[in-house]
C-alpha cells in the first residue's frame, strides 16, 4: 500500500469535518448580497491549498469573484495538469423545499447533505487532499500540479475569459482535470467526451406605464403577460422542438456512430421517471431521450413572473412581464449567434400593444468536445477501471462547463473530467447532498491518477 | 339656498380630515395580514354613521370581513333606498411605484393621493355625510334610507351572498344606490347601464417533484413554464380574441342601437393612448375599442410565476409553474359556466409530462345590466343635469360591480350607480388618488337625489 494510501485512511474523519466547514460558507455567485462570501470561501481554499505544501499559493482578481492559485512544479520533463474546480453555489431558494438548512450541513446516511455540497465544494477539495497526502508522505509529486479554482462558475464565469488571456503563462499546462463533474453510477465510471454550451437572454415585455384595472382596461390595453408567453409558446412546442428560425442550423448532425456509443450506456426510462415523479418524458420527434439529453439543443424557461403573485384575486393588467431563457448548446451552435436568433424571433413576434427588450445574461460558453482516445482520456479510463473494476462509459452531459472550451482556446489544453458527482445528488435543486465514500474514493483516485501520467 | 348646503360648505375642511384619518387604515381585504385593518376600517364607518345621525348602527358578521349596517326610516309613505359602498381596499403593491407610502395620504393640487382613496374609501364617505346635513339641519330625511358598507368587494363579496339571503327583510328596499363608480368626466356626468361580471382562476402546472438543473434534465423532462404558456397562448390571441371553446356561445350580441349609445360617448384614441404611455389598442377584430371596453368579454392574465426571478441567471428547470386568470363577462354569460369551460381547454390542451390543475379564484360575479329610462336612473339624469349643468351620458363600464347583480337577485332591487370617481384616478394602480372636488360635489349630489326621490 502507497504511503499516500495510509495517510488518506488516517485523515479521513478530519478531511469529513473540513467539508463541512467549507459548507458553512454561503457563497452564492448569483446573489450580490453574497459576494463578500464568495470571497471568504476563496481564502478558505486558498487557506487549506497553502496547508497541503501546495507553493505560490494566492488569491488573483478577475474583476468580479476572485480566483484561487496554486502550483507545484518540480517534476523535471514530467507533464503539467492544472487542476479545477470552483468555490461558488447556485442559490439556495426555494427555501421552504429544504429538509435541513442548505449552508447548515447535516450528514445523514453516509451523505452530507448542503447546498455546494455535490456542486462543487465536496468534489474540488479531493485534489487537494489527495496532493496534501502525497506531499506530506513523499516530499512530492509525481507530475507538474497547478490549481485553479474560481468563484463565479454558477453565473457562467463572466470574467474568466478575459482573466485567463491575461495570465496565460501562468496557467499554461499540457492537459486540465476537471475535479467539477461526475460519475455514472455509484459502480459504473464514465468519461465524458462531450458537454453542452449555453446562451441565455432575459425577456423584459412592457405595456401601458402603469399598472391598471383589468375590469376598466381590459379588452383595448395589451397585457404584457399574454405578449410574453404568446413570444415563448413561439418559440419552442411543449414537447421541446425549437421554432425559432435558424436555431438548428449549426448543428453537427449526430452520426450512426454517435448514436450507437449513446445507446451503449443503459437509460431505465422507467427508474428515471419513477426518481423524478413524471408520468412521461418529452422531447424532440426522432431522438431518444437519451440523444436529448446529452447531444440535442435545448431551450428553457428557467423563469417567468409578472402581475400578482399573492394569495386570492388581484383584477390587475399588470405593466410588466419578464421571463428568463436558457438555451444548452451542442457542436457547433456558438451562443452569440443563438442569442441574436432569439432576439430576432422576439421581434418577429412581438404582439401589438407592448414593448419588448431582449438582453443577454450572464453565462455564455461554446459546446466542448474531447476525442474518447486522447492521452488524458486514455489514463482516466486506466484509472477508473482499476478503482470501479469496470470500464467506463464514454458519456456526453447536457450541463455545461464553460472553462472546458476556455480552456481549449486560452491555453490551447483539453480537459478531461475527473470528478464524482452523481446525478440525482440534487445539484442546482433543494437538498442537494454528496456521497462521503464519493469523497473518500476521488481521493484515492486522485493520487493514482498523478502517479499514472508521472509514470508514462 | 336649502340648510343643508350651509351645513356641507361649514364642514368642508373638517370632512377633508376626516376623510385623511379613514384613508390611513390598510384595509386591504385580499390579504389576510391586514384582517383586523378592515374590521378596524368597518369600526370607523360603524362610528362615522352613529356620529351623522343615523340610527340602528352595527356591525354585522359575514363570516368573513364584516358588514356595516345603519338606518333612518321615518319617512312614512315614501320610498326606502339602501345606499351601498365599500371601506376594504385593493393590495397596495408594487410599492416601489408609490410617490408616497400607499396608507398615508397626502393632498397635492387638489387630489388626495392614498390606496382606497378613489375606490371605494373617498366616495362612499360622500353620502354618510350628505345624510348628516340633512339630519342635523332639518332633523329628517326625505326618503327612507339604509346603508350597507362592506369589507370584502376587493375579493368579489364572497360572503356577501349568503349574507343578504340571511338578511333580505333587514335590507329590503325599492332602489340601491351604489355609492361605488364614478362619473364620465370632471364636467360631464353619466349613467351607468351595465357592467361586466367576473370569473377567476388559477392553473398551477406540476412537473417534476423537485426543481432540476436544466443542463442535465432538460430536453427529456417537461418544463412546467412551458407547459403554462401554451395553456394560456392557446385561449386567447396577444390582441385580446378569446380562443376557448364555447366562451362567446352565451353572450348576447350588441344591437345596432347598443352600438349607437356606446358611439355618442366620445372616445379620443389618442389621448387615451397618450395618457397610458402604449402607441397601440388591441383588441378583437371587429368591434371599437368603446366596444371592448364595455360590452365585450375578456380574458386576462393577472399574474404568472415560476422559477428563478431573482438577478443574474439561474439554469433550473423548474418544478412548478402558476398563472391567476380573471375574465369579464357581458349578459348572459355565467361566472360558474367560463370557470368549467377553462378547466376544459387546461385539460384538452395540457402537455405531456406535467399534470395542470384549475381551481376557482374568489370573486365571481354575474353581468349586470338596468333600463336606461329605470326610474331611479331618471331621477339620478335630474339631479346630475342640474349639479352639472349637463346631460349625462349613458354608459357601460368593464369593471365589475357583483353586489349589483347580487342586490337584484336577493333584495329584488336595480341599481343606480351614483358615485364621483373618474377614470384616472388609478384605481387597482400605484398612486391612487380622489378629487377633492368630487368629495365636495357628490355630497351635494347625494342631497339633491334624497330630496328629488322624496318629492317624487
Amino acid at each position: 500500500m502507497p504511503a499516500w494510501e495510509t495517510y488518506l485512511t488516517d485523515h479521513a474523519t478530519a478531511y469529513q469535518e473540513e467539508l463541512l466547514e467549507f459548507l458553512c460558507i454561503p457563497s452564492v455567485s448569483a446573489l450580490p448580497a453574497h459576494a463578500a462570501d464568495v470571497r471568504r470561501a476563496g481564502e478558505w481554499v486558498e487557506n487549506r491549498l497553502a496547508l497541503a505544501g501546495v507553493e505560490e499559493v494566492r488569491m488573483l482578481e478577475t474583476g468580479g469573484h476572485p480566483v484561487v492559485y496554486g502550483e507545484w512544479l518540480h517534476a523535471a520533463g514530467k507533464p503539467t495538469v492544472l487542476i479545477y474546480g470552483h468555490f461558488d453555489t447556485q442559490p439556495a431558494d426555494p427555501l421552504g423545499l429544504w429538509n435541513s438548512p442548505p449552508f447548515e450541513p447535516v450528514i445523514r446516511d453516509g451523505r452530507v447533505y448542503a447546498r455546494g455540497a455535490s456542486d462543487d465544494k465536496g468534489n474540488m477539495l479531493v485534489p487537494i487532499l489527495a496532493v496534501e497526502a502525497m506531499l506530506k508522505t513523499t516530499g512530492s509529486l509525481p507530475i507538474n500540479v497547478k490549481f485553479l479554482f474560481e468563484g463565479q462558475e454558477e453565473i457562467g464565469s463572466p470574467q474568466l475569459p478575459t482573466f485567463l488571456a491575461a495570465h496565460r503563462e501562468l496557467f499554461a499546462c499540457d492537459l486540465v482535470l476537471s475535479a467539477d463533474g461526475g460519475q455514472e453510477g455509484e459502480e459504473q465510471p464514465s468519461i465524458g467526451v462531450a458537454c453542452k454550451g449555453l446562451a441565455g437572454v432575459q425577456i423584459d415585455v412592457k405595456g401601458a406605464s402603469t399598472d391598471l384595472h383589468s375590469g376598466v382596461f381590459g379588452g383595448a390595453v395589451a397585457n404584457p403577460i399574454h405578449a410574453l408567453v404568446h413570444l415563448i409558446d413561439t418559440m419552442r412546442t411543449p414537447e421541446g422542438k425549437i421554432l425559432v428560425d435558424g436555431f438548428y442550423d449549426a448543428v453537427v448532425p449526430l452520426s450512426e456512430g454517435d448514436r450507437a456509443h449513446i445507446a451503449a450506456v443503459p437509460f431505465d426510462e422507467t427508474a428515471y421517471k419513477g426518481r423524478l415523479g413524471i408520468d412521461a418524458l418529452v422531447g424532440e420527434p426522432g431522438y431518444t431521450a437519451a440523444e436529448q439529453l446529452g447531444a440535442r439543443p435545448t431551450l428553457e424557461v428557467n423563469g417567468i413572473w409578472g402581475g400578482f403573485q399573492g394569495a386570492g384575486t388581484k383584477t390587475v393588467l399588470p405593466s410588466e412581464a419578464h421571463a428568463k431563457i436558457t438555451c444548452r448548446l451542442v457542436p457547433n451552435q456558438d451562443p452569440a449567434a443563438i442569442a441574436d436568433l432569439l432576439a430576432a424571433h422576439v421581434r418577429r413576434h412581438v404582439a401589438p400593444g407592448v414593448t419588448a427588450t431582449v438582453s443577454r445574461l450572464p453565462g455564455q460558453a461554446k459546446p466542448y468536445a474531447i476525442p474518447a482516445d486522447h492521452w488524458g482520456n486514455q489514463a482516466a479510463a486506466e484509472v477508473l477501471a482499476e478503482v470501479y473494476g469496470k470500464k467506463p462509459y464514454y458519456t456526453r452531459t447536457g450541463g455545461s462547463i464553460p472553462v472546458c472550451e476556455l480552456f481549449q482556446e486560452s491555453l490551447g489544453a483539453y480537459t478531461v473530467s475527473f470528478a464524482f458527482g452523481l446525478m440525482d445528488e440534487q445539484i442546482h435543486a433543494p437538498n442537494e447532498f454528496y456521497r462521503l465514500a464519493s469523497f473518500t474514493r476521488g481521493r484515492v483516485a486522485y493520487c493514482k491518477l498523478l502517479d499514472y501520467l508521472g509514470a508514462k
